[in-house]
């Protein structure tokens, strides 16, 4: 997507630099456009633990490079293959909730051993990772396709009037490589021409929406409003909220979508008025293996200071504030469980089905047991 | 209640300055304890404007000590009545959303034009202004000996494990004279000695629990936790939490509750994990006149840099940081209403009652029609 005009992806590599991967270190949107190179399997770790890099698919893409550098390091080991999984392993214990990571790991830990050659085991993990971040890309487009119909729809039913989407946390191009799965609907919207209007959940405790899809949707010229995640509720009861799309870092084979904690109490409402819930995710984000998400999916815990400190902008630095009594302590889970009961349906770049076992197997039907 | 082991009220004279209204500063809390005097009703209706006081039964205490310093200033006038009127008029507009303000302020009105010399009149105010006071902690004191009985209940389910009491916003002492609405009967609980433990939802714009709450119960030395306005969704459906009490700012006759937004969020999570949910309220924010208090209470719609900007503690300075990009609009919505089928109960000064019509009038039968 485009930031002042120019075309961006989140992760690449330059060509005269092909053993640095490059990021957008999102820690200092939507403030300042800081580029940061990553050189080895160590530092893609820690871009992944303290956030530099988030949002599922974009934790898988940034893994998988991981494992390019890694092969890189490991070809200079005496045992390539442990060298390799340790980096595996280290990389996989960067973040607990999102399933893409895993995935992209052991997707890349099979191709590469395939390979025979340390060069030639090198030359695959990076056409994997390439690959991947292309798929991711292009899982998020097809999303968008999609997923727009169900905007045309409401857009039908007003008739012109403006359509009213809220989402939570960033599920845009930036949690991807490209296009982002819960915006992808909406970019592609707002091309067609359709009135639409984005109301954006600040997503407290790391402010990801007033942070990066606010930024998104500015530099896209999409219009939006930003609202703290108390707000959705009393909008949804005074009809100002026409569709909700969140995106999911993990989804179970039954429909149960984990996401950016307080995505629940967002179904709950709209459940409650009435209203669409849509969870849009590419195929890299289901976990086939379980059914009950509310069981089976660990939870992170995160920093407490996470809570008790926020980040922003004063007197042109990025500082923090405190907002509690100092001594009091505070608990910061990163994700919730939607129980697919919430769910209207699911976008991935398959099509839109039911939040059921029997309706996400219609598309993936490889998948059946 | 107690600061650093200092008996306080949210709202006093002192008896050396009858003419200057004292008041605790709630805009530096939780990092310092300002004590502010003010001379005038505009200062008073400033002071409720800006948030210097808050919370339904303190707005109402502050407003009626306003109408005290109000007549004063009407004893120096030609036109004693309309100049009252006026300022009765300037204090009723500068919150909306709380029916305290208004009934105090029609209390005192009705109560000062029954004097006869100007004298007289400014002597009725401020015995009117000490009695709403006082009436408004003795309520409260009240809904906390009610109000303990349901927590003594449930600590008795558990068998002596902790009570887990989740709170949004701030209905603590420093949203009345004392003891505060939700907080009394934890406090009096914890007084009994029952094992509880308090999460505190952060509450934002302003972060009234993360700031006001934890603040309160750290000085009282009540064990607890600061979450973010999105967690409590999780830890209901994790059995984290036993049993939800908030306050209101109005309730109807029907038991509709006007709270702080995103209140009906959480009411919404309790309903689905069938946890208890009470809503704690002295008979002063009872709005008699109203039933449905979705189409009929007014929201109030707050500065929009309230959502953009936060404060807090940077460099032992209070300084408040930017979280949106500066460009992108907000939108800040103060309160939202919980429809009483979500409300397991209200907790009031005559006892606790269903939230429906008869279940109320039956505290209050004066209020038939």
């Amino acid at each position: 997507m485009k930031v002042d005009g120019k075309y961006y992806r989140t992760i690449w590599l330059n060509e005269s630099e092909p053993r640095l991967v490059s990021i957008i270190d999102q820690r200092f949107l939507p403030h300042r456009l800081v580029i940061v190179k990553l050189r080895s399997v160590e530092e893609i770790a820690t871009a992944i633990r303290d956030m530099q890099v988030r949002g599922a698919g974009l934790i898988g893409a940034t893994a998988a490079y991981g494992m390019y550098l890694a092969t890189i390091d490991a070809g200079q080991k005496e045992h390539f293959e442990e060298s390799l999984r340790k980096s595996a392993a280290m990389l996989k214990s960067s973040r607990p909730t999102a399933v893409n990571l895993e995935w992209a790991v052991e997707f890349q830990l099979a191709a590469i051993l395939n390979g025979g050659s340390n060069e030639e085991r090198t030359a695959i993990a990076l056409r994997t990772a390439i690959r991947i971040a292309d798929e991711d890309a292009d899982h998020c487009r097809q999303i968008g396709l999609h997923g727009v119909r169900i905007i045309e729809e409401i857009a039908d039913k007003k008739n012109g009037k403006t359509v009213n989407i809220l989402t939570h946390c960033n599920a845009g191009w930036l949690a991807f490589v490209d296009y982002g799965s819960a915006t992808a609907p909406i970019y592609e919207a707002f091309n067609r021409g359709i009135d639409l209007h984005v109301w954006v959940d600040e997503t407290r405790p790391r402010n990801q929406g007033a942070g990066l899809t606010a930024w998104e949707l500015l530099n896209q010229g999409i219009p939006h409003t930003v609202i703290t995640d108390n707000a959705g509720g009393h909008l949804m009861q005074h009809g100002l909220v026409d569709l909700l799309i969140t995106g999911a870092d993990r989804v179970t084979r039954r429909g149960d979508a984990a996401n950016k904690i307080g995505t629940y109490l967002k179904a709950l409402a709209a459940h409650d008025n009435e209203i669409p819930f849509y969870v849009a995710l590419p195929s890299s984000s289901f976990d086939w293996k379980i059914r009950d998400g509310l069981i089976e999916i660990p939870i992170e815990l995160r920093n407490a200071d996470e809570v008790k400190y926020v980040y922003g902008l004063c007197e042109n630095e990025i500082k923090k504030v405190l907002i509690t009594p100092e001594a009091s302590p505070a608990l910061n889970y990163g994700f919730d469980v939607t129980p697919a009961r919430l769910i209207t349906g699911l976008i991935t770049e398959r099509g839109i089905c039911g939040a059921s076992e029997s309706e996400i197997l219609n598309l993936y039907s490889e998948k059946s047991i």
